[in-house]
């Protein structure tokens, strides 16, 4: 299902005199209104092709229907959601649950839509139907050579799969580690791990980056071998400038000060982008902005701070991308949402004032830093966000118009009730 | 120090214009406006007496200068903060830290003021110099009789001199609780416990409330005898109607749905009241709304629901009360900051579409649910509460007025620098 | 299979001498060894039939092979297991995976193998193929009167079964919940629950249980109706006399004192019983006593005190059940080593010298109180342990036999390498 | 107040059948007992200086009478200490509290205790009268380079106190964070903070170690400049090849694996050594081994295996103090506790089956692996710890002869029931 311009239009011809109202108060309020709509506008967040089903639980998974069957679909989704949005024009792969056949003609279609490959992602937690060694105990980790060989292999290939694509950096996500003590020797682990990442990162093209993924637990639930963000940064530091640590919001310990670990990876020059969601025990991969959308705000406000001190590109120098489940929620409507959170995020953080805040950080008043970031978040950015989609030829209010499209309506239509998406 | 009302005048003078528009503008944006107004005109926070100095924590206490060293003192400086907000009309007295020596007089003094006596607090967590027996092992849960009497005398003695100033609830807070397994029987402490305070209960006047509140861990590591929700509800379920649990922010462990806690004792007409702070990993006392004003909102949004459904009145039915230490800020300004990060919740929870929400929770529209609960949160309701305190006669920005009557600088003039408030 | 009882006698002759003289040792360490031997030879402890498979997680599952295919199979697993420790001498149902297609035979079958059947379990928390209405938004909490009768229905269905095979009580675990703030109305929730809960409870025989289950989170991720202690016991308090709490290990927020928990449930009449495991992060369903052996102990420490306080006998008047998934283990081989490390921490509890413990309560003396768990624990009481065993028929290491016996060589033999059994 | 040798003697001599049964026992049951042995004679836990008084909480202390009133009194109870296990032969000091008068004297004084120095403490999270400058929001991350010097200098001057004293490493704990989002700049912070350490670092002799505590929170709420491991294995990377990451057991988030932790520490040769004690819910400072025994064991078995691996000596190679408060109990009988907690953790890790472990893991039998553990940590080991004690001139149950003696009571008799000793 496509979703014509002119309908688009429609909607936003009903919905415009009363968002220009409230642009025009909006941008009356804050400064430099004008450059954040265009920031924006450039900002684009990619969607995992695995998050176009419905999610589960190891308790049951309750399909919504529709969903796609095939890459292409997935490609279509993506595209439908970009065409609402205009903030997703990238999907990123997961293999081998998404593997293309004709890679050209993958690469077209997406084109089409206006979509480009972001970082694709290997798979060493499962099992493949076909495959000669268990990941059981592990992929890079594991004691056994061969295992690890494999597991090795199957990243090179993925990588093959994205250069095909378009592609510029694999995410390399682990499931390794252990579920009992005196499972593993830790040390050996890691060694294994390394050893294993480096002959990946042999393999990597030049213009290629290596994301590597840490999470404190699950589906191990010991310990994990690459566990925590000073895990990833050991690793990553030994491996070389190519290498770059990928934060997944809910891939902490409970308390953790997310936004600290954010800022020092970005001073280290070693953070490599986000797989985007919400929790509140664990990793349960909730829409973005949904439980905590403060500390999605102030995760924002390090990264507008520190790359602009560093000069970095807020569009294209880091990875971002949703990482998120849908179990109880359309998952197109679930991901639009997603988007429209981080983008808040994203529009309430460009719209801190700096220099005050700087100002108050060196005079140690504690009491004005929290009223220029709290000013920032009470404000109301949703008409900047929206106008960003106006001009970029999204919608301006996305969810509405896809439920008046009946686009879901549509889809299980087209593809029937009982699909289920290949992911989690 | 007082603030003289022309000066609140003058202030709001300067600020009414800007503030004129924003009002129109968002009056304009939600429904009920005038009612959101007129309640959070009606709602007010105590303030407790012992959060007008400098806090610490166990490694040290930086003092701030110009605390109140007297109870008049400690009135003066609730007065001023009330002056400036009109929402903090109530002080909660902590015993034995600010035993009045003449009620009369203090009543006469708080009512210029324009105060009321929220509930009064007893203090059985520490020993005091002219006390017979120590409260190391616990009070009302103590394995000595003796110990326990003394304790149910305090707190009778607290519900005298609470009787003496009009406060109408005692709020028993204990820190009884062990250190290491095997210290307690748990059964026995919690029936000793219970025996306490049905003897507090006994004596309590016919028109007064007991608030018994809980918390998990500290200043006991291993337990705590009134340790959650479910210890305090079966204590005040068994001593009466009178009896109330009280939710401390604060007091839970790491990821506990509050908000669901609030609607269920509100469900079983046990929900006595509130000490608001805000928290990342404890019982930080952090300035209410400063880590996960979210979290507040979606507190208040059960409160509102769960009060409506009740028939209660929102300014009356339940006990509000701040509960903060204040480390690094000047505690008059963060309590200004906490009072309005709670008035900025409660406005954004009664601007919730409760029908609206009714209706998508009907219907299981997840999607829907959110929207409507972040469409409130994300509006920005700033120009309400402050439109609330001009009609109240306070000041359009307490925190600016504050600082250009350079209200500090004042108090240690007056007081010296080098003042300790009695408290934590 | 089966194990022959000359073998179980070949495999404790050559261990006997061994075996004797370190019960020697022991018994003449401790008093009341033989009094601590009988205590174990009766304790019990019920095999869930979902436990006999190899477990997984929502990112894969690694079968091992050998696994039952049919209830039968499942039953001899147990009593295969039974055989070797004679402590398992129960198995608890899940239904529907469980459903005996005759009665009568599944009864015989189990008797041959010395086992009886203890809780029944329903399910709720996924949708069967047959099913004609979704649990997708929970199941006796459901906004629709439908979904909440099959529910209902679908309990009374499993009290039947319970009923043919001479079960007693009922399990009632619920992931009905929420993942996103604005789902549920939680008070709503609550009372659908109660109402639907009520109804199972007027279905109950005069001489069953009602266990009612509670867990913090997963599979929803921001609510659980039945979430913690404190709410299931404001169930069960409102369901009458049969109804009682079960404490899944697993299932609480970080940091949780399980002990105190359920000395104050003991305490209160409402403990029904366990669901034993451990975890490091939350239901991690891990072996009992692999992660947190001390905390085994201490609960069991507050079970024998508090049972023999009421004069319960511990064998009988609560239900002991195992719930553990075995991801990376031979689901028989863990399921030794959890009744293992159950019965270890009930015979450390059965040391603990209870006279010198009140006696060092009474007196605050916490150094005493310390020694006197710490002995109890550190006290290697494997001995009476494996005693119990053989006098009870069993072996005197199960896991050695279960190994040098090549059991699951020989069920892999039986059943094949692909087998899947039902559960999670 | 000194135990005299012949007391130690007497006490022995009636204990010394009993023990020499268990000691037989033991011997027969597990190898190399004789090398187990002689470990536990080399192995020493330093004693800080500051866990000789009554510890507290922010919300009040309750002291026990007798505590040291100067150094040379703390020097007499860590002697005492020492005379009755043995394995305390070092004392940590904590500059300001501890600061000699005449180096010289002292160090003859702790001569003739048998004591040495361990690492000496800097403290600038507490402001001491006569300091020109204060750490209200930080010391060495301040944004104020005066207040930077100021407590570089402090560092500076611990370490001459130190080279005085013989001791051979500073240990620096920072309480310096952020209790606000926005009060900080993270890279500021952590830039600064660098450079202090780097000045300090300048200072340090050639064969001195420094040694970089990282918390996660307390008593700065929102973050902490050495917030994890992570941060301070990046800070002790760029100081160079004399500084380490210290390890203090209730420093991290709920749930860490800190056995993890410490075990690529060591792979990476940035482990320092550890501050022990245990805890619940924070830092909360507990008796080592009194709430999770397992974990520390588990950690000891990272050490011996990883420091075996690496050729180092135990006793001398790490640093191991401990760092715990005692509220509840006497502080001397706590320390004996935390000694005797940590020498049964390392006996028991150095009684583990390595060579069988290895194997396990190297066939992925983690059933087999667990089973290595837990016997190792099942066996009661209590007897060569004894034995241990009983060859280095010590007491056979050094709490028993602490109280037979009477010490405590003698102490307040020397001392008086008022006194208060520096520290926490």
């Amino acid at each position: 299902m496509q979703l014509e311009k002119y309908k688009i239009q429609q909607h936003n011809d009903t919905l415009l005199k009363a968002h220009e109202r409230r642009l025009s108060y909006i941008t009356s309020e804050i400064e430099h209104s004008e450059a954040i709509i265009q920031k924006v506008v450039d900002f684009q967040i990619a969607i995992p092709s695995w998050a176009l089903g419905t999610g589960g639980t190891r308790f049951g998974r309750f399909s919504g229907g529709g969903e796609p069957r095939t890459l292409e679909e997935k490609i279509e989704d993506v595209g439908l959601l970009h065409s609402l949005n205009q903030s997703s024009g990238a999907i990123s792969l997961h293999i081998p649950w998404d593997i293309p056949q004709d890679a050209k003609a993958i690469k077209a279609l997406a084109a089409q839509h206006g979509l480009t490959f972001d970082a694709v992602n290997s798979n060493t937690f499962q099992d493949q139907p076909d495959q000669a060694l268990t990941y059981k105990f592990g992929s890079l980790q594991n004691v056994n050579k061969a295992i690890r060989k494999q597991a090795v292999e199957h990243n090179i290939e993925v990588i093959k799969q994205g250069i095909e694509l378009g592609s510029e950096s694999l995410t390399v996500w682990l499931s390794d580690g252990s579920c009992f003590p005196g499972q593993l020797n830790f040390r050996k682990a890691y060694q294994n791990t390394l050893e294993s990442l480096q002959e990946i990162y042999a393999a990597l093209p030049e213009n290629w980056k290596l994301f590597l993924e840490y999470k404190a637990f699950e589906p191990n639930f010991y310990s994990t071998t690459v566990g925590d963000w000073g895990q990833s940064y050991s690793y990553v530091q030994k491996l070389g400038n190519k290498a770059y640590t990928l934060v997944d919001l809910g891939h902490h310990l409970p308390n953790a000060n997310i936004e600290q670990i954010v800022a020092l990876l970005l001073m280290e020059g070693k953070l490599g982008g986000f797989h985007f969601n919400d929790s509140k025990y664990g990793d349960d991969d909730l829409t973005a902005g949904a439980i905590k959308p403060y500390q999605l705000f102030l995760i924002f406000n390090e990264l507008v701070e520190g790359m602009d001190a560093r000069g970095m590109n807020h569009a294209t120098d880091l990875g971002w991308m949703i990482d998120a489940s849908h179990n109880v929620k359309d998952p197109l409507e679930d991901l639009l949402q997603s988007v429209e959170g981080i983008m808040m995020a994203y529009a309430q953080a460009l719209s801190v004032d700096r220099k005050a805040l700087e100002e108050a950080q060196d005079n140690n008043d504690v009491v004005r830093a929290q009223e220029i970031l709290q000013n920032a978040f009470r404000t109301d950015v949703r008409a900047l966000v929206a106008e960003a989609r106006l001009r970029a030829g999204g919608a301006l209010n996305p969810l509405e118009l896809y439920r008046s499209q009946k686009v879901r309506e549509n889809l299980i239509a087209e593809r029937g009730l009982k699909t289920v998406a290949t992911g989690l």
